[in-house]
C-alpha cells in the first residue's frame, strides 16, 4: 500500500488523482462521471458546510429545500440561461420500468412516458424563481434569504476527482431583494465571505474579482468570483456570487408592490460553492507524502499511536494516551487515538500522513519512563519531544502555527506566481513554463479574450476588486487598456 | 390570513394539508407530487438531523455520499428487491437538450440517448453494495458502518405533504458485517435509537416491532419498524431498519475472507428515516389552532412579542426584550424578538401559535411599569405574570414541562386507542369508526392478512417485540395464534 505517490514535478495529474484515492477522500464511482466521497473526505466537506452554514445564518440567510426535477420549458424561460445549462442535463422521460419478456431484464415501460421531460436539476435558479412568484407580493415580503445544500447534475465530458463531476454537492443561496442596490450588495457581502472563510479556515489565499462577460454565469448581469492559485501554477475558481439583476424575476413575472405603491421587478442574486473546495485544499497545500490540512477544517486534527512490543506495556502505554486523549477532547481538539493491534506503527504513521493529519503524537514505553511524549507536525515534519505534562499547551500551539503557516506558505506561493507581462511573446512563455497567475492588459472584448484561450488555453481569471487603474496596452492588440486582468489556465 | 384552520374533528386531511401551508412549513410544487420545503420546515429538519446525525456517529457511524444515478441493471441483481422498487422510478434516458426548429422551445436531443438508462435512487442499497464489493476483502475491511442523508424519488402515485412525495429527503445507513450476529445486533440497535430519539426529542411514543414478510423491506430478511399513531386513529410507519442478511453480498458478490481464512459472503444492514417524520410530528402533537411543537424540535422555543403604542414605549420594551433575549441566548434557548413594526401583535400572537412556538413571551409598558412580564404555554395555553427577575427560571422550566407533557400527553392518546380484539365484526367495527391500534390474532399467513387488508385497509404494522406469548385464535380464519400483532389503516 505506501509505495511512493508519484511526485508533484513528475505528474502532477496522477500525483492528484492517485493522493485523493489512496488517502481515503474519494473514488470514481462506477456510473460515468460520478464519484463516491469516501467517509474522510465526506467529513472534511461536513466540516467545509458547517462553517459555511453558521456563517450564511450569521448574515441572517435561512435554508430551504426545493425539487431535484425542473420541467423542461422552466429551463427555457430565460434566454441566457438555457444556452449555459440546457445543453448538458440529466434528462428523466419515463417513470417506471418493468419485466422484459425473457422474465430476467427490466426495461423502460414505453406506456410510462412523461408528457413534459424533467431534467434533473443543474442549478435552481429556474425553479426556485417560478417558486418565488407566489411567495412575492409586497415589499414586505423581500428580502428573501434563502440557501440550500443539494446535489446537481451537469453532464460534464471530461471529469476530475472532485474538481469536475456529472453530479457533485453544493450551497447555493437565492435571494430576492427590493432594490438594486441591495441585491449588489448582497451579491458583494457574499463574496467577501467566501473568500474571508477560505482565508481564514482553509488556509486558501484567493484573489477577488469580477468575470468578463464572457465567463459569466449563464443569466447574471455581473459575476463575482474568488480565484485560488494551485501548485501546478493553474487557476481554480472556488466560489461564486452573481448579481442577477432583475432577469430572472423578468423570466417568471416575479413582481412586487414598492413602497410608494408601485409595481416592479425583483432584484436576485445567487452565489454557490461546492465539493471543488476540497479539490482546491488539496492541490493548495498537500506534498509529494500525500494530504496536509489546515488545522481548523482537519476531521482528525491530532492522532495518538502507541509503540509496544508486550501486552504489558500496550496496556501502560495507551491507558496514558487515553488520559491525553480525554484533556485534549475536553479542549475541543479533535483526536483519534488508534490503537488498533492489527496494523503495525510503521503502517500507521504512513497513513495519517497521507491523510494529513495537522499533528502526530505517539508515547512508547521508553517516553513513559522518562515522562515525555513525541510529536510531529504534517506541515513541516518537524518532531519534538516533550514533558509529557505540557502536551496540551504544545499541541494547542502548534495547531494555531500550522494553520498560519500553511496559508502564508500559499499565500507566498501565490506572490511568487503573480508575474507582470507585458508584451504576448512573454505571455505565451510563461503560461507554458511556469503559469501562474498573470496580469495583463487586454482591450475589453470578448473577441480578443477567445482568440487568448484558444492560441493559450489561458482565461481570464477575473478583474481583481482591488485592481488600480493603470494605462497600458492590450498585450494581444496593443488596443488601450485602463487596468491589469488576471489570465490562467484553470481547472 | 388569520380565518381560522378547519378543525381536526371535521376534516383531518384538511386541517393537515392547510397547516403545513399556513405554518410555513412545506408546499406542493409545480413538479408532479414533489414539494418545496420551506425555511420553517426545514429548520425542523435540521433539527432532527442533528439530533440523529450526533446519536449515528456516537454508536461509530460515519457519513459518506454516493451517487444519485444508479444504472439500471443494478436494480435487477437482487431478485425482490427490483420488484418493490424497478416500478416506481425516475428514469433518465438522455443527457443532452438542444434548441427546437422554431428557435423557441428546447427539445430532448435524440442523438443524446444514453446506451443504459439511469435510475434516479429510490433507496441506494446496489449502488452502495456494488462499491462495498471493491472495498471489503478481509475481516480487517469490517464492520463498514456508514450512513448517508441524501434525497431519493419514487413516483408515488397518490402523494400527501411530508408523508408521501414524489422526491423526500432521509438518511439512510447501510452496513456490513463479518458474522451475522453482530448484523441482526446492528438492526436491532439502530431501531432502539430510532425509538429512544422519537420518544426522547421528538416527545412520539412508538410501537418497536417486527414487519411480516408480505411488509418487509424489498430484499430483506427482516425488516424492524417503529409505529405512530395520529390523532386520526390511523398509524405512521416512523423508521426502519433492516436486517438483509447475505443477499445484498450474494447479489453483488462481496466477499471477505474470515479469521479462519475461509471465503464468506458479507452480512448486511439498511435503516433510515425521511421528511415524513415532520408530518408524524404534525398529527401527533397538533391542534385546531395549528402546529405544537416539542422544545427539543422547536427552531424557536421562545417568541418575544413587545406592545407599544408610542415609539418612546416602542424603544423601552424592545430594549427590555433585548436584555430578556441576551439572558436566554446565554443559556442556550433559541429565542427570536418580533419588533417588526410592520405587523400588528394580534398577527403575531397567531402567526406564533400557528407555527407552535413553545413558550411567547409579551411586553407592555404597563408590564415594564410593574417589573412584570407575560409568558403563554403553547401547548396548554396557560398564562402566567411573572417578575422579570425569574423570567429564566420560568422559560427553563416551562420547556422541559412543556417536552414532558407534549409526550405523555401522546402517550395517553395511545394508550387509549391500543384496543384488544378477539372477533372480526368488533375488528370491522372499530377500524370503521376509531381507528387506533388494534391489537387482534393472526394465523400468520399473508393470504389472511391481504383478505384483511382488501376488506378492512387495515395492514399488520408490526408484531410488538414486547409481546408476549398468548394462545388464541386468528380473527379472521379461527386458526391457532400464539401472539397478538398490531392492526392499524396506515399512512
Amino acid at each position: 500500500m505506501f509505495s511512493p505517490l508519484p511526485k508533484r514535478s513528475d505528474n502532477f495529474s496522477s500525483w492528484y488523482n492517485e493522493l485523493v484515492v489512496r488517502a481515503g477522500l474519494a473514488e470514481n464511482a462506477s456510473v460515468r462521471g460520478c464519484i463516491t466521497i469516501k467517509p474522510y473526505g465526506y467529513a472534511i466537506w461536513e466540516k467545509i458546510q458547517h462553517i459555511f452554514d453558521t456563517a450564511f445564518k450569521k448574515t441572517g440567510h435561512v435554508n430551504a429545500y426545493f425539487p431535484l426535477l425542473i420541467p423542461k420549458s422552466y429551463l427555457n424561460k430565460e434566454a441566457s440561461h438555457v444556452e449555459g445549462f440546457a445543453k448538458e442535463c440529466a434528462v428523466v422521460t419515463h417513470y417506471r420500468l418493468k419485466m422484459a419478456e425473457d422474465g430476467i431484464n427490466v426495461i423502460v415501460d414505453p406506456t410510462a412516458k412523461l408528457t413534459e421531460e424533467l431534467i434533473v436539476r443543474p442549478t435552481s435558479e429556474a425553479i426556485i424563481w417560478s417558486t418565488y412568484k407566489n411567495w412575492i407580493q409586497s415589499h414586505r415580503d423581500l428580502p428573501i434569504l434563502l440557501n440550500q445544500w443539494s446535489n446537481v447534475v451537469r453532464w460534464e465530458m471530461r471529469t476530475k476527482l472532485f474538481l469536475r463531476t456529472t453530479e457533485f454537492l453544493w450551497q447555493e443561496g437565492h435571494t430576492a431583494h427590493a432594490t438594486q442596490h441591495e441585491a449588489e450588495q448582497e451579491a458583494l457581502q457574499m463574496l467577501h465571505l467566501y473568500g474571508d472563510i477560505a482565508r481564514d479556515y482553509m488556509a486558501l489565499p484567493v484573489i477577488k474579482g469580477i468575470k468578463t462577460q464572457n465567463e459569466r454565469f449563464a443569466g447574471a448581469e455581473n459575476t463575482y468570483t474568488i480565484e485560488a492559485l494551485m501548485q501546478d501554477g493553474k487557476a481554480l475558481q472556488a466560489g461564486t456570487s452573481h448579481y442577477l439583476g432583475q432577469r430572472f424575476a423578468k423570466a417568471f413575472d416575479v413582481t412586487f408592490t414598492n413602497r410608494s405603491g408601485l409595481r416592479e421587478y425583483v432584484w436576485g442574486t445567487s452565489w454557490g460553492l461546492t465539493t471543488r473546495l476540497i479539490g482546491a485544499l488539496i492541490m493548495t497545500h498537500s506534498d509529494d507524502d500525500g494530504l496536509i490540512l489546515p488545522p481548523k477544517i482537519a476531521p482528525i486534527q491530532v492522532v495518538m499511536i502507541p509503540i509496544y512490543k508486550t501486552d504489558g506495556e500496550r496496556a501502560l502505554v495507551v491507558s496514558q494516551l487515553k488520559n491525553c486523549e480525554t484533556l485534549l477532547m475536553n479542549q475541543g481538539i479533535s483526536v483519534k487515538l488508534d490503537d488498533r493491534d492489527t496494523y503495525k506503527p510503521g503502517y500507521k504513521f504512513a497513513d495519517y500522513e497521507q491523510k494529513g493529519v495537522p499533528i502526530r503524537v505517539v508515547l512508547g514505553p521508553n517516553d513513559l519512563q522518562k515522562g515525555s511524549i513525541e510529536l510531529v507536525r504534517r506541515d513541516t515534519k518537524t518532531k519534538k519531544i516533550i514533558a509529557i505534562e505540557h502536551l496540551h499547551e504544545q499541541v494547542h500551539s502548534w495547531l494555531h502555527e500550522i494553520q498560519e503557516n500553511m496559508y502564508h506558505r500559499a499565500l507566498s506561493f501565490q506572490k511568487q506566481h503573480m508575474i507582470l507581462v507585458d508584451d504576448y511573446a512573454s505571455f505565451k512563455e510563461q503560461i507554458q513554463t511556469k503559469g501562474g497567475f498573470i496580469l495583463a492588459h487586454w482591450d475589453g472584448t470578448t473577441e480578443t479574450e477567445l482568440k487568448i484561450k484558444e492560441e493559450t488555453k489561458a482565461t481570464i481569471r477575473c478583474i481583481p476588486l482591488d485592481g488600480i487603474e493603470e494605462a497600458g496596452t492590450c498585450i494581444y492588440t496593443g488596443k488601450p487598456s485602463m487596468r491589469r486582468v488576471i489570465f490562467a489556465q484553470a481547472y
